[in-house]
């Protein structure tokens, strides 16, 4: 069954419905401390003077069902911009309605539409049922590629030599 | 030995040659065929009114030696953009000179500077000696995550659910 899903962009009112989520699907990917994100941060962020990232709302009559938070990445083998979903998130609540599809179909559109060579994210290699899920959408793993990071004191390390 | 690098941003007069690099960088990572990208698309996509990302050269006395390309992301758990390395090439005949690293602690700069939380590129998984210069450098490899991606037919078929 599909419920009746308003998607809609984020407004600054939705700041801290966006950090409960991001707080909520922490929780769900078994890392709850490594949240570090704030309210301000987040104004700042996403709605100040150079926003870097974007998001959708999905509600359920009235409620707040799940969001989709996304930005732009780059490709220089296609030459354009690539759609790059950060975090999507659907309430326990209101799973098996459809709504996490509703969701990413509505990224694909917005990729489309700002003429997006690549729409991607990562997921975690224990999460089969997403993985499963987003193959039967279609996407590809890619996984040949391994991502490095620098972050903490390995990025203020790399940064001083 | 490191050579006297002087690293600065680049300019629309720089398109062919970051073009240029793309392809070069493309052949040394077995696929060639896989660039798409046009000066037009370079020049919309880099120095438009939106640009999607940013490139700094190497010059060794005067010659263009490597490149590296750039965008920012975004964190939910940081609450802060990343700084994130598309692409970072050095030609052949200027390896060895310390010119890869250099480009790569300038990047590091910039991600202090604005504020990034978190300093983050993809590495092929049978690029060995890449692995073993940026683990030197103490980049962690993120091996828990795969990264999904529609594109082509597959991002059609999604856009059109």
């Amino acid at each position: 069954m599909v419920a009746a899903v308003d998607i809609r962009p984020a407004t600054p009112n939705d700041i801290p419905l966006i950090l409960q989520f991001i707080k909520d699907l922490a929780l769900y990917e078994k890392a709850p401390e490594a949240v570090v994100a704030t309210e301000e941060l987040l104004r700042k962020n996403l709605f100040g003077e150079r926003p870097y990232a974007e998001v959708i709302l999905a509600y359920v009559e009235d409620k707040a069902a799940g969001f989709a938070l996304f930005f732009h990445n780059f490709s220089t083998w296609t030459g354009r911009p690539g759609l790059y979903l950060e975090d999507l998130f659907v309430r326990p609540e209101f799973r098996g309605l459809g709504i996490g599809k509703k969701l990413l179909i509505q990224l694909a559109h917005i990729a489309k539409e700002r003429e997006c060579g690549r729409y991607e994210w990562v997921v975690l290699d224990w999460n089969e049922p997403s993985r499963k899920f987003y193959e039967a959408m279609g996407a590809k793993p890619q996984k040949e590629w391994i991502i490095y990071r620098a972050e903490g004191k390995s990025l203020d390390d790399l940064a001083s030599m």
